[in-house]
């Protein structure tokens, strides 16, 4: 979980100083920034909707949740919301955040910038994260693709679904294929070799860019 | 599957008898007991909404199985639907006994006194199973209350899903918060060292309480 | 993959000569039309909904790999379409082809010949999938055709939700009853030690027969 450094300016005399540099696993870093951001806009979107103080906790919980647990039980892992309480506590924490948030958003909810961005933002670490265990379950390079998209997602869908909505997923041209982008990006990464981070960080670069430039210039893809 | 208990006072001269003393599993008993409650609340609904008898049976023996399977798929378990059929036969008897039941009921099922203290059964009931599968799947406390939860209003949404209405679990506050109390009291009766059997009976009892008197009171969660 | 098939007719002298006959799998063979079939139903029932070219994929994909990926989940399985690209290929396929079908659909899509055949023909070659990956999972007979119909019914059943309708398998009796009919012919074929290939060919012709005869004589299940 962390790197010796030797330090030699640091020591004085004969005796070595090393510090510990923390090693940033990125899993662990996009996992956090996504269960926040989607944690937060989940319960936003639920608030919108009307729903209680619990619908607007098990829709940002669902929302921060539902993703990750979908690529875990697609590649036969006991999910991490399962496994371990970090994850629940994470979006309990983004629930909180947006209960505290809600007031000061006027106007229509889902076409508030606070709230575009604080999606964008849980969608691109949710890619990379889909991308990371996608490589960790050795699946192949379509299936890579395929997990960044469910994973970044599938908690949205899941949340629009329950509150009876026609998922954003079909609705916006841009929310998915933002991800797939993602996903080629981080193939691309890792066929060049670059070093661990750089791969998942680029996914999430352009998932991020690609969805705010579709939502500025309101870009479609054509009619049939 | 069963205790030797030797009845002294019934051995004649030399022989000694023995009575096998059936040791009853607490997930054997909260399973059927959830099935059975859940597949006719299940058909009820589906009667009320205006399926014919296919899609009555659909939809009860989905609210039946639905729950337990997630459950089962997020543990990484075969799900006990597809390795046994005793689920599903239970399943079909719960259909069967909704669809003589369905002409004894007036005025609208779902605010009915039968279907709303049968649904608690199978709430109460499934919530128990979900936590004794958590304990044995080695997850944490957190978990254990999630799969509760999830074990508990999975069926039902699935169902209310299926026939376009938004889950009761996000509109009535005291339908899933019941279950996550029954998860609290199976952790602390764990906690405590009860025997086998009372953890789950206790988190059984605990969601039935708390769904019929939310019910009776009309609880409600504070909005936002 | 192959069998060595000597041919003395064509052996001249002491040479004999083999020819390698290719031995057909009929998992990939039901799978591969399944595929085609669902992407190119999927894909019309998008256009129909009003959705554009990224919709109109994503529907036709869903459509032809929601079933076999939630059959795989079921039975603990890294599901087809990530561990292999050939699903995913094969269904873009599918869709590519609706695209150029569409325009030659007159009318409503949904009541369309061409629909309904080719959704019959999904639903007929996946319902012979999931019968053959249950019995390889080894679950019940009644595991078998709850698998069958499942995989079946699963794929259109997840976009219809996706689009909110209400899905097919609750509003027409004779969408999940031929499924239901096909994995007990299969386990039939299966009882009485019919060769491979036998089992799942029969399953396909039953579903196929039961669910084109129930849309010409419009067959409906008693109601309750």
């Amino acid at each position: 979980m962390g790197v010796l450094v030797s330090v030699p300016g640091l020591s004085s005399a004969a005796v070595p100083v090393t510090v510990v540099v923390p090693e940033v696993d990125p899993f662990a870093v996009m996992n956090v920034v996504g269960l926040l951001a989607f944690a937060v806009a989940g319960a936003l979107k639920a608030a919108e909707a009307g729903l209680d103080v619990f619908g607007v906790s098990v829709l940002g919980v669902v929302t921060a949740l539902g993703g990750g647990t979908t690529r875990d039980v697609l590649v036969d892992r006991l999910p991490a919301s399962l496994a371990a309480t970090w994850d629940m506590s994470v979006a309990l924490v983004g629930v909180g955040l947006a209960i505290v948030l809600i007031h000061s958003i006027e106007g229509r909810v889902r076409d508030h910038p606070a709230f575009l961005t604080t999606d964008a933002v849980g969608l691109s670490a949710f890619a990379a994260t889909g991308a990371l265990v996608g490589v960790d379950a050795g699946v192949t390079s379509f299936g890579v693709v395929i997990l960044a998209t469910i994973t970044a997602v599938g908690g949205g869908s899941i949340a629009d679904i329950l509150i009876g909505r026609v998922p954003v997923v079909l609705r916006d041209d841009f929310y998915a294929t933002p991800a797939v982008v993602g996903g080629l990006g981080f193939l691309a990464a890792r066929a060049v070799g670059a070093p661990t981070g750089v791969p998942s960080g680029l996914c999430a670069a352009l998932v991020f860019s690609v969805r705010l430039l579709a939502l500025r210039y309101d870009w479609r893809l054509p009619r049939v």
